[in-house]
């Protein structure tokens, strides 16, 4: 069987990631395609690549994906077998569109987003991805979503607690600590667009089989983790939840993000002040500007952080739960160095544990272990090859359980 | 001799309180005219006028007074004999262009400002306003500079201590503290655009005969000031310090803005992130937007602050010289009332205490003890008729000197 082209839309610190592991598991596929809206940024990846001496055949396209009819072309004139999706969040359902039209399978890494609304009513995915189930299915092909690290990994992570460790679960806390520094007075580690748009929102969580409403910044809580030590991280909203809830009703699920009081004190005046908005407001001068979008321009580029980034991220789920009645818990984690990922690909941390994950779904789906046919979120996919695969791509898993701190 | 017709350039918080003044003392003046950009808040102006029972001819137009034919046009056709220019900084040139071509005595209340500048070499009059002396001069008009009241009565303040005190100045230390309340998250007290460009520049100050440069917030020393008490405020950049070093060469001349650490650290964070900023960015949509006219726009309009605003200001000047050779130190101050302001005016106390004190020396013009037919910063005015004045309009001057507080 003749082996899958690869086609990975966006062109920023994830895409870049997702584009050289592919480039690393070359074997895996057939030709790599990289599309962007501006052409230029996906250049300046291929070109990284080439710097790299990998061997593999890449070309990269202008892309408009908010129309699906482009997306469709494209396809079908590279005749793509898979499509990692890592531009913004706003085009998920066009991309998808055209896979299904296409015949290619789909993979992302965060939910799809309307640029009007935010944080709308929960489960998340039922508002946009989960009305295609049965598209995607007539099609016949494969769309994982939210491969990411979180949501993905830290997916797979419950999953893998539910397929060793236990036969119910009771809680699911993931957390999620980045303890690098990038030596900027401020950045977001992704898109600051979407960064903020996480927390400016109704916080949901999952919590005695209905969902809680918080405030950002509401509820903090103490973890000590491996590596990174002691860290206050706050109950956050975000799409693993989302999804986890439906396959574990019974449990609680909650995300807890690490945030710094700087961070936190930026967040709180940009907020305040109204400039954390999706909506227009109207200069003086007449002119109609989304504050968000200004926020954005002034920003670094996360991707510019790369070079000057230092620490480690650790990122994991703390699982309780009962196996034959007997209760336990078990802490599953992955902590990566952003100084290791910019050494090997030229991006940070944050932007290699969310661009490794999807290439491992991609060749998972090109290996047949996950070629599912339908749409999926990642826990309901076996956990353990991906999580091994993961551990040969950079990123090994971790557990804590009663045998102590040891590789899964 | 007729009263002179007066015009109100501007319609914000500050003409609001100048135009109750006018009304207040209708007999020093013939008609009373309010133009603006939009007209409809030189309307709303008027009609609170008329609420108030004013007994006097008010008249409201729509002027673009960025281009001096349309101020030449209006006051001809109005036959204006003063105009208290209250507009946007960027303003004062073209407005004292009309005023040259049409014969009409010229009053501001703060320096001429280019938008696309910050913090030009000093002294700043000599940027814009002083290269007009000779034409002022050779029109046979008054033009009044900066007749605020910092700047402007705190200009008075130095020349009283020169006039009443001392035969020698050896310092002027401009003191002022807002210790009022509005009650809203964060906001300013006037033009966020024109407040913020204050700061963003270096601080001017004039020591040891020659020009300082510090930076905002780089230098603060804690006053124990009458009625508001032990406030921090911090060496700033302002009008009066370009001014007051020409004619007191000898004397070391600062200005101290009283900020609390919550309007430092907004401050701080919008500073640091480029949201203060008058040079457009350009967003990933490819917008140009000046940061700072968007952060202006989700601001607080500083009028809308008026009805809540409580607490007072105290503004003041110590002035340290001495007579005959023995040292002495005098504290020349007033002491406003947000609530009071609100009540007479239906401003807050920031824009009585800038708005009142251009009345004052509009009548002072139109009784002739101010018509000096040149060019002139308030402190090469006599000053006692003018805080007599201002006394008798509501805004008393105190002194603390060796025999104690006491009224002048």
């Amino acid at each position: 069987m003749a082996k899958k082209n690869i086609l990975i839309i966006g062109a920023g610190g994830v895409a870049q990631v997702t584009a050289h592991k592919v480039a690393q598991w070359a074997g895996e596929f057939g030709e790599l395609h990289i599309a962007n809206r501006t052409k230029a940024k996906a250049d300046k990846i291929v070109e990284s690549l080439r710097e790299k001496g990998h061997e593999m055949a890449f070309t990269s396209h202008e892309l408009d994906a908010l129309n699906p009819d482009n997306v469709e072309a494209l396809l079908k004139k590279i005749d793509a077998g898979v499509v990692i999706n890592v531009g913004t969040a706003f085009i998920n359902m066009t991309v998808l569109e055209g896979c299904i039209r296409a015949g290619a399978a789909y993979i992302d890494t965060a939910i799809h987003e309307d640029p009007g609304k935010v944080c709308e009513a929960p489960p998340w995915y039922a508002n946009y991805e989960w009305k295609r189930r049965e598209d995607v299915a007539k099609a016949g092909i494969t769309a994982i979503l939210g491969a990411g690290f979180d949501p993905g990994v830290v997916n797979a992570y419950a999953r893998f607690a539910e397929d060793e460790y236990f036969d119910k679960i009771e809680s699911i806390d993931i957390v999620d600590i980045n303890a690098g520094s990038h030596g900027k007075w401020f950045a977001t580690n992704f898109d600051p667009e979407i960064n903020f748009r996480e927390f400016t929102g109704t916080v949901y969580s999952w919590q005695g089989g209905e969902w809680q409403e918080n405030k950002m910044f509401e509820i903090g809580r103490e973890w000590d983790l491996p590596v990174v030590g002691k860290r206050t991280a706050y109950l956050s909203g975000h799409d693993e939840v989302h999804s986890l809830s439906a396959r574990y009703k019974d449990a609680d699920v909650r995300f807890w993000m690490g945030f710094g009081d700087h961070y936190i004190n930026v967040f709180t005046v940009l907020q305040n002040l109204g400039l954390l908005s999706e909506h227009p407001v109207t200069t003086a001068e007449g002119q109609e500007v989304v504050p968000l979008k200004l926020v954005k321009a002034v920003l670094p580029d996360p991707a510019s952080l790369a070079p000057e980034y230092e620490g480690k991220t650790c990122i994991g789920d703390l699982v309780k739960g009962s196996l034959n009645g007997k209760a336990g818990e078990v802490f599953v984690y992955n902590v990566a160095d952003h100084k290791d990922a910019f050494n090997e690909v030229g991006s940070q941390g944050i932007s290699y544990t969310a661009g490794v994950p999807p290439v491992a779904a991609a060749i998972l789906i090109a290996r047949g272990v996950w070629d599912v046919k339908k749409m999926v979120n990642v826990e309901e996919l076996p956990a353990r090859p991906f999580l091994e695969l993961l551990g040969e791509m950079g990123l090994p898993t971790r557990v804590i359980d009663s045998k102590g701190d040891h590789p899964i």
